[in-house]
């Protein structure tokens, strides 16, 4: 459309504004629809209880407003040729996104059986939040959403994971007043000072501010202006004020409000990409207040509904046939739906040309569909990071040396600017010090000389302390067709238990939806693990994000625990190339134990598990035990242990076997990577005992061999004890040192009788001198500091 | 102390302000030394490599700063006579902590060991986080504390919890500027809107701005001074900024902006009390502006140190002993120990009086060790709010029910003002609607006419949309001896799973410690849970708290799954008069079947687990089949099953097992709880199939059960299935329902041969009716949604 015929551009007109209210009374007719309409989509025919859903479940509260920010949206769209996707932080509203995906037409094209005609308006209605019909959130299914908005929260740092490297993209983001109290959503204002105005884009947030939650009112709308006004510019941003309830007045100031605010995104980037200038400016945001519930039922049974609380969900029960029927009837009425589509349930031309075309439709933009979008990796050839091993001699650093593959990862892909990576102030502190020798820290607050690899234009996102932060500009990133991982401590990636499983829920739909392409797997590094406490101690100490991950649908969600070095490279290579996963690795970034020398690595991080040879005594037979592990800590301290029993009791006929990948421990029945029972047995026998040393909880080992057929099993692990203590000790403690492993080897070898006490007494007696050492010296004997790899033949 | 010779109540002098610099390098040099001296305490002999800890773990560049805070408290304490109580947000600067608490006495008392003379000193030194010693943090060892600080993020909640009804406590609370930066401390300054400053006391934030988190600077040290100020007046407070590096000016800043804070909190509260008035008002805070690592070495091998990051852990890492020994000893000197402590190694008497005395010492304070102070609560008998049942037709409400209790529990202490119930605005539709009759919501933001039950003094804490506030509020609220309960969205209960995981080890460590009391315990309430899900879909369905739970300290943790009204009631009962618990409830809101009277149900709730006679047909012999059931809905689909099963094959023998208390099927070697295997084999059979349905993840089941004798198991869980639909389709989609249950029973009875086939095909035909029916109507089968207990013959 030239600039000449197109409305948009022209100077605010009467018409102009008519046709946005019509346009919004055809999406909120289109919202109402869906709450309660089985049939009579138009109503031509007069309303009868026949007509309406026998459940009526949904949200109506929020939609008006959410309505109003979509049309406005698409006028600016139009009128600036903007490329624009909108994130819905009050998601339960779903209903809102699919009217205004379904009137531009993006709804019908992904879904064809819900045409833009009755026949289609009458499914839409009929299959929202309905058996075997779509979510009433902004669901996967929902087109161009990215924010599901069930868990609330999270809107604001998945539009900042949208618009980073993508600098012609702005997101509207919606946020809900009520979403505004929460943690993750209070701070997430603070994203604009990791916002580089040159290569990045922009967030308009929208604050909806109408008033209320689901039964109280919100802080925001019982604070004054005043506070309103200082509490967005203590955060950064400039905030415009829309208030009202008069829709044609409101309509015009909103314009003007989003006509104000995309001119100050545009003049803003504009002078940082003509000058090179990429200083933080002030952001514009909007404050949008209106009644909750605008435009619908004003008093149902004696109470206020429009304008509040009791809006939230569906204002009219329906329990009431006779009153409620009528009163549904003028409420659906008010909306003239007879104005606004034709004869045969079209929404008419005239309003149908205020959408914008193609993919510049907010329900067709393919930021919102990133999978689309996604260019792969170039990827280093990751076994030439791997470095040279002579097993259980060699100590090094594994994260330190996965640094200069991912340092190299960020070469690779510097023209295509598509990854980041991601931490709470821990970079440094998980020894990925080889990625600061290619990139910087995104930083966009004030900078000074004495700082350290900070630069506007950083890609390694670690300046905010905050899993919730990290997490979600991570998902907003991979939503859009990106690539990242997140590292953080072990323990405190549970403080975004809620997050990972809400991602692996929206892939796990996904997966269900061809139109939703592949996008780049959600993969965390965990490190600084429980067992690698040194300044830190009992609340640093918790192995349980693997137990939350293993809930999840398998299809979804892997687990890696590399032993070393060669095997961290080899897994997260893995983990990088992977598509519509959450992948958890545990690594380790103390100096520890090395194992396999790189082509062994491959051979076994491809395999996920496997016997360890060179370090097995079994030879071909069927062992008498199997020391198994499964981590870096615990790998050590089974080799250590195999060490002692190899020595002491050499005619026993030992297997060690090491498992990367935790799910192959599961039936292949219930994960794509377990092994089948035979493969199981040929691994761990039907009946010799194991003694497995985890790196987690027991009771995780406990879960996946569930059915396995060999119960003959012994898993040590973390058993929530440790403090501030010494490496050594803190396995002690949870009686997955080798002493214990010793022992309790021996004590599942009854054909061993009295000449294994002899090693239990010298076990024992081990443990008393290192608890009497430690508390002495304050760290671990030396032969635990210096103990090596050998077999009886070759000390 | 008398007026007249009280130091501190004396105009701000010169030699208070030398004496109070003289404390605080005391605190400084009882920090360092902590994280350095294994011997030598006071330096008298040359210092040597041997007298240094081999190796140096623990953080310095926070501590200055909280010593800092730590000795101007003591000031107004005294000067104005206050009960206060000191949290470091920043808490891994545990150092701080123990000098402050050693230096005024407290820390002796607890430890006699830990004297308050040189030896006393050495031994202070060494076990500062060093094995067998203390914990680097404020972790529960530390006298004075309620805020650990390991996982950072909620000082200032746990701040609000403490001083709700305590109307003349002030809680300190020194404030990371990288804490700041997480979702839960950043939307926690909005807790003043939940302040009444008549009835509540007040919180005293003071942010620690020292520039630097581990590796980055801080956002709110790279933003303007506007910004700063405005960003806390529009969270409602007053910031009085102290600013420089200057110890002497510092002092005396600090030292006014502490009188002036103080003097501010008290006009209010004067105000408030006197005219009644608990208008919000704006309440004071402190920006302490300082280097990080303030005092300490200045540039050691080259690089800054004091004022950069590089100060946050050990500034000196003793890597090359003589360069860094004498580093730290000028370091050390530079505090002038000499002048400090008196060659007993005693605090010299004019700076000893500085510290106030008895329990206004913060170390001492009795609210820091909440269990001295706790009144036990005076409960309702619950039985009188029992309901009749006529078992599997009577229908009600679980949540409606539980609410009259609580209503009761309010009025029972209305005087003690010791109880108070939190959640994320869910109150109502968690259906505690009784609660209402006798209790409002707090709300000290603006109020409106049309306000529905919030008031200025309300008890009900439901008036914010944050998990992580309810959650940090309510333990702050425990911890200083209090009760109260959290009730939860149960999928969102997650959002808090890494607090709820901190409390629990808070918990354990504290059993662990004669001088810390019993608090009571930590109640969830854990509704709208997986089963019942209308407006909402798969976001919601989260049933994994359970699990989270489990992996925790068996002396610690509970979990109940009360399967109706009157069990309900008699669990919520027994968690609420426990100590020292975390104890999760799940519980059904929505219309549900009764099963036991209230009699019935206090057997049964007592033991946990239990067959119900009433619905089995085995009649004192062996079984053929259990079918066993956890949580309201398992529930109703097991005795859905039954009847089928019975009705058809009647000469089948089936055992009906309920179990409340999970921990019943663990070991009694692993938890309290746990049946013995002989108990545990007197329900299940040694060998008999069981078909149990869970309300949660059947990995639960499996990891509890997985010791049992007979693992003929076959467990009906949620599989994460599901999105808007019915009820019942709900669990046919995760085959927890009746007819799945029948199905698997019958696969389970080989002795049943070609006789179950036709049973399985009907079952089959009913799945397809139902999927069928549910697509059309929305709504489930009638014979599902009538369905009503009955034996075969009772019809
Ligand atoms: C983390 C989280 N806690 C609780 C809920 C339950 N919940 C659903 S909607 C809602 C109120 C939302 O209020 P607001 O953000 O103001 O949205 P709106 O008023 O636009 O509906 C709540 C508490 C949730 N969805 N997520
Ligand atoms: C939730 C959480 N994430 C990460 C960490 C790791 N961590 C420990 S200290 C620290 C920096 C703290 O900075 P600040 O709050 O400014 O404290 P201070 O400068 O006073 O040491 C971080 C990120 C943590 N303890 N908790
Ligand atoms: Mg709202
Ligand atoms: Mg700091």
């Amino acid at each position: 459309m030239s600039e000449n015929t197109c409305l948009e551009k022209q100077p605010l007109s009467q018409e102009m504004l008519d046709k946005i209210d019509a346009y919004w009374r055809a999406a909120n007719y289109l919202s109402a629809g869906q709450l309660y309409l089985l049939d009579n989509p138009l109503m031509k025919e007069p309303l009868t209880m026949d007509h309406i859903k026998k459940k009526i479940v949904g949200h109506w509260g929020t939609v008006p407003g959410q309505n109003f920010v979509y049309v406005h949206c698409n006028r600016v769209i139009k009128r600036y040729d903007l490329d624009m996707i909108l994130l819905s932080g009050p998601g339960h509203g779903g209903n809102f996104m699919i009217a205004n995906t379904y009137l531009e037409g993006s709804y019908s094209e992904i879904y064809p059986n819900i045409s833009q005609d009755e026949e289609g308006m009458k499914k839409m209605f009929k299959q929202f939040s309905f058996p075997c019909g779509v979510p009433s959130h902004c669901a996967p299914e929902t087109p161009g959403s990215i924010n599901e908005g069930g868990e609330l929260g999270y809107s604001i740092a998945h539009a900042f994971g949208a618009v980073f490297d993508n600098p012609d993209l702005i997101a509207t983001v919606i946020v809900g007043d009520g979403e505004a109290e929460t943690g993750p959503l209070a701070t997430s204002w603070q994203s604009n000072k990791f916002l580089n105005p040159i290569t990045d884009g922009a967030v308009l947030p929208v604050l909806n501010l109408n008033g209320y939650k689901i039964s109280n009112p919100t802080i925001f709308s019982r604070i004054s202006h005043e506070e309103i006004e200082s509490y967005f510019v203590g955060c950064g941003w400039e905030p415009i004020f829309v208030e009202g309830d008069d829709p044609m007045t409101m309509h015009k100031l909103m314009a003007e409000a989003m006509d104000q605010a995309v001119e100050k995104i545009k003049a803003i980037q504009e002078n940082a990409r003509k000058n090179n200038d990429p200083e933080r400016p002030k952001w514009p945001m909007i404050v949008l207040r209106t009644p909750k519930g605008w435009t619908g039922p004003k008093v149902v049974d004696g109470q206020q509904i429009e304008g509040s609380f009791r809006a939230h969900q569906v204002p009219i029960t329906m329990e009431k046939p006779e009153e409620h029927l009528s009163l549904l009837k003028s409420w659906l009425e008010s909306y003239r739906p007879e104005e606004l589509f034709d004869e045969k349930g079209t929404l008419i031309p005239e309003l149908a040309e205020l959408a914008p075309k193609g993919d510049a439709r907010m329900g067709a933009n393919p930021h919102a569909n990133g999978g689309l979008l996604m260019k792969d990796l170039r990827l280093p050839d990751f076994r030439e990071y791997g470095i040279e091993v002579d097993p259980g001699k060699t100590k090094a650093q594994d994260m330190i040396e996965l640094g200069g593959y991912i340092r190299d990862i960020f070469v690779l892909n510097k023209e295509n600017q598509n990854f980041r990576i991601f931490g709470p102030d821990e970079s440094m502190s998980n020894r990925l010090y080889k990625v600061f020798e290619a990139e910087n820290r995104d930083w966009n607050a004030e900078l000074l000389d004495s700082d350290d690899c900070l630069a506007r234009n950083g890609r390694i996102m670690d300046g905010m302390l905050s899993e919730h932060m990290c997490e979600g500009w991570l998902e907003g990133y991979l939503l859009t067709g990106r690539h990242g991982f997140f590292a953080s401590y072990e323990a405190f990636i549970r403080v975004v238990d809620s997050m990972a499983a809400q991602h692996a829920k929206w892939l796990k739909v996904c997966n269900q939806l061809t139109w939703r392409r592949p996008i780049a797997s959600l993969n965390f590094i965990l490190t600084s693990n429980v067992w690698q406490q040194d300044h830190n101690g009992f609340t640093h100490q918790d192995p349980g994000f693997l137990d939350h991950i293993a809930n999840k649908k398998a299809d979804v969600v892997r687990m890696y625990l590399p032993p070393d070095t060669n095997c961290l490279l080899s897994c997260f290579d893995h983990c990088v190339k992977s598509k519509n996963y959450v992948n958890a690795i545990v690594a380790s970034k103390h100096p520890s134990y090395q194992w396999l020398n790189m082509e062994q690595a491959v051979k076994h991080c491809t395999q996920g598990v496997g016997i360890w040879e060179w370090a097995s005594n079994d030879e071909g037979q069927e062992p008498d035990l199997v020391m198994a592990c499964c981590g870096d800590t615990p790998t050590l301290e089974t080799m250590a242990a195999v060490t002692i029993l190899r020595d002491e009791l050499p005619e026993l006929k030992i297997r060690v076997v090491n498992v990367v990948d935790l799910f192959k421990l599961e039936s292949n029945h219930k994960h794509p990577h377990g092994l089948s029972d035979s493969e199981y047995n040929a691994i761990f026998t039907t009946d010799k005992p194991v003694i497995f040393a985890f790196h987690g909880y027991p009771t995780l080992i406990h879960e996946l061999t569930y059915r396995r057929d060999n119960q003959n099993v012994s898993v040590h692990g973390y058993q929530e004890e440790g403090t501030i203590t010494t490496p050594f000790d803190m396995r002690v403690q949870n009686e997955i040192d080798r002493f214990n492993l010793v022992k309790d080897a021996i004590m599942h070898l009854p054909q061993l009788a009295n000449r294994g006490s002899y090693l239990i007494q010298k076990m024992n007696d081990k443990l008393v001198e290192h608890k009497q050492y430690i508390a002495e010296y304050g760290q671990d004997l030396e032969e635990v500091r210096d103990w090596e790899w050998h077999t009886p033949d070759n000390k």
